[in-house]
Formats: C-alpha cells, sequence, structure tokens
C-alpha cells in the first residue's frame, strides 16, 4: 500500500539547517550552509565512501543501506519550491530522483522533463493536491516528501503524512531551521501520537522511524496511582 | 570519576513540557501540565507497575531498570528554583533524592534538611558554583543536573556538562517549553558535537545517552568529492 514518508537530517535540537540564508548567492558560505552540511554529514560520508569504492556492491555500511532503502521506497516526490529551485542548476541534467517529482509553488510553470526517469510538475492548488498527484503515479511503492522542513511541517500538520524517519545527528546547532518548529499550530491539549517502528544507531547518526497515528488529546493520567512522589524527578 | 549528567524527558519536537502555565493555582488542569504528563508517561507508567507489583526485585523491564540506575548514579543534584519550589510541597518529608542537593536561585535560603538523606541548598553565586559545590559531596558518583530545562541549557551552554540523556516519547505537542531552545546561544558556524554512547529504544520512547565533547566550529566539507549531486535529496 502507498504510503506517504518523510525522512529528514536533523540536529540533537532539530534543526536540519542554520539560520536562513537570504540574498541570490553566497548560500555556501553562510551558516545555514554549515549547518546543514553538519547535519547531513552521515549521508555524504557515506556516499564519498561508495563514491571511492565504486559502488553498488561494496561493504554493507548500514547508514548506505539506508540511503538506498528509501531512494527505492518512494515512487514519486512531493517537494518544497525553494528546495526545488535550489537543487535546479546542481542536480543537472539527471537528478537523483529518477521518479516524477510534484512541486507546490504559487508561480505556475511548465513541467520540467529531466533524464532518468525525473520531471518536475509544479503544483499551484495547495499540498494536498500535490501529495494526491504523486500518489496517482507512484506504481505502488511511496510518495515521498523530499523537503524542505516546512513543507514536512504542512504535510504532518494536513494528517497526510503516514511515516516519518528522522536521521539525528549528535550535534546542537543552537539556531537555524526547525523542522518542528512552533509554526505546526496544535490546539492546546492536543498533540499528534507517533508510534516508533525502528531505530538504528551508528556512532555519527540515530535512525529513528515513526508511524504517525494521528491527533490525540492530552489527558491528565493518574501519575501512577494519585501520587505525585518520585516521578516529577524526571524532568521538571 | 565524577561526571555532570543530565537526563530529560522531551517529545519528538523537543518539549518537555506544554506552554508555561502562570500563575499561583491551576497548574495540574494547565497545558503546560498535559504536555509533561505525556513526555513522562513512560516513566509513570513504570513507576505504577512497580508500585503495584511491590518492587523491587520485580520483571527487570528496561524503562525501570533505567530510571533506578540514574537514581543510583547521582551522588548529588543541582536543579532550578521553579522546579526546587514546584516539588517542594507534593515531594513532602522524604524527597525521592537521598542526596544533597544544590539550588540556583536569586533567593538566600537557609538550608532545608530533609529525611532520607535529602537536603535543599540554595545557592546565590551562579550555576558553576552550584555545581562545584555538588560536586565536592557526591563521593564518588556523579553530579545530575535534574531540571528544568533552562538549567539544562545553562549548564550545557557553561561547557559544564559531560553526559546527556534524552528520553524521546513519540509524540508531537508543538508548543510549549523546550530543553535545546533558541536561547541556547552559540556564535555562527559554532555547535556542540556529542557522541552517542547509548540508544535503548521501547515502544513507548526512545532513550538516547550522548557523551557532550565541546564546542566545534562547523567547516564546509567537500560534500563526498566535490559533487552536489544525490545527496542533497536528503534534507533541503
Amino acid at each position: 500500500m502507498t504510503k506517504v514518508t518523510a525522512q529528514m537530517s536533523v540536529s540533537l535540537d532539530g534543526y536540519y539547517a542554520g539560520p536562513r540564508h537570504d540574498g541570490d548567492d553566497g548560500w555556501m558560505e553562510s551558516a545555514e550552509a554549515a549547518g546543514f552540511f553538519r547535519v547531513t554529514r552521515w549521508a555524504i560520508d557515506t556516499m564519498g565512501w561508495r563514491e571511492r569504492q565504486g559502488f553498488e556492491g561494496g561493504e554493507p555500511d548500514v547508514n548506505s543501506e539506508i540511503i538506498t532503502e528509501t531512494f527505492e521506497a518512494a515512487g514519486a516526490y512531493v517537494m518544497g519550491r525553494r528546495m526545488a529551485e535550489g537543487g535546479e542548476v546542481p542536480w543537472g541534467d539527471e537528478p537523483p530522483f529518477h521518479a516524477p517529482v510534484f512541486v507546490v509553488t504559487h508561480r505556475p510553470r511548465a513541467v520540467l522533463e529531466r533524464q532518468g526517469g525525473t520531471s518536475f510538475t509544479f503544483v499551484t492548488d495547495g499540498v494536498e493536491s500535490a501529495v494526491e498527484q504523486a500518489r496517482a503515479v507512484t506504481g505502488g511503492k511511496n510518495v515521498a516528501v523530499a523537503g524542505g522542513g516546512s513543507l514536512v511541517r504542512q504535510v504532518l500538520e494536513a494528517g497526510l503524512l503516514d511515516e516519518l524517519e528522522l536521521h539525528i545527528a549528535p550535534v546542537v546547532l543552537g539556531s537555524g531551521l526547525r523542522l518542528l518548529d512552533d509554526n505546526l499550530r496544535l490546539p492546546d491539549k492536543q498533540a499528534i501520537e507517533l508510534t516508533p517502528t525502528r531505530v538504528v544507531h551508528t556512532p555519527g547518526v540515530t535512525h529513528v522511524r515513526y508511524s504517525v497515528n494521528g491527533r490525540a488529546a492530552l489527558v491528565l493520567d493518574d501519575r501512577g496511582s494519585g501520587g505525585s512522589g518520585p516521578a516529577t524527578v524526571w524532568t521538571e
């Protein structure tokens, strides 16, 4: 069954990049990029290793497996405008998706056909429509929400996301673009419940995959049979 | 060797409680409490189970073990004022610490002696002093930063923290009191690096323990031998 999935590399404090860089150039030298490079290093190291080793068929490094598995599971992508525009030049003639990509944007634009099975379709009637259009062409695989963070938030908030995987890098950035930030508006005493379905840890990154159960009210539990003793030690 | 440690239950989006409740009463019914109860439920469930089973010596539930281990590792505590004042009544005559507690506050106050080995010493000359006073009386065990979140942040920011364990509850709260929030001020392109030393996962919570390596500059890596290809797919 087709699932709507998202995965994101984040710091321990939840940032997927440093503070936002505005302006047309200088991104590579920006604090935004510095944070982004740090949290995605685990993937880059693996890709670099793969290139050096002449992958495929190399040593079954667990991070390589996770990358490969994630690409293979996706039959179509949904993407934010900023990510799509930022990638347009560096991805070149043969972007790595090898699948249809639906870009959520306010700016109408003709479909962009690329080599290797990648196409970019610009969707101007909202994220739900983009997900539906993607779902129609997955061939039974998943719809992967490629990013950026604000799109992942929108999909989660709209109740469209079935699975979320975070790749948690062991670093505290202190500031930047946060995946699950305060713009995720939930009513008071309401939360989104998830179930962890897989945890894979390596020295450079902890991968935690969740299935998204949906919204639930936060109810007062009985604090372990009415006591308010030792348990309050635990946090605040 | 004595380490300075902290552990905290947080939601997947990093909150240890719901939005802050101000005012003298009504906390139990507040959104702050609702969030706090949700992220600490894994511990409460365990404590409740232990009480019902007449612990010690019950089934070796991994969450119970982690709680027991954490209490046993601490020879002294450092605590924020709000937590100490909030706990003063509910903790009663025999608070669960059974060790000296040093409370960081601006308000001088006489030492509070309690039964079972717990005492509260109010430290008015800063967090570093509180940690040092605690370190002097651990008897070789650890100094545990009990919370709340702002104190944990201060200790981390000051470079005093050796170990951080997060108990990540599978829930997105959307708003509230965040442990690693934007008040953790780090210069641009500087981060705090950690090393994951233990990951324990259960259906209700994922425990991730880190040793804190300290501050490091964020440097531009070569993106896997200069390419800017597939890897950029990963986040934004």
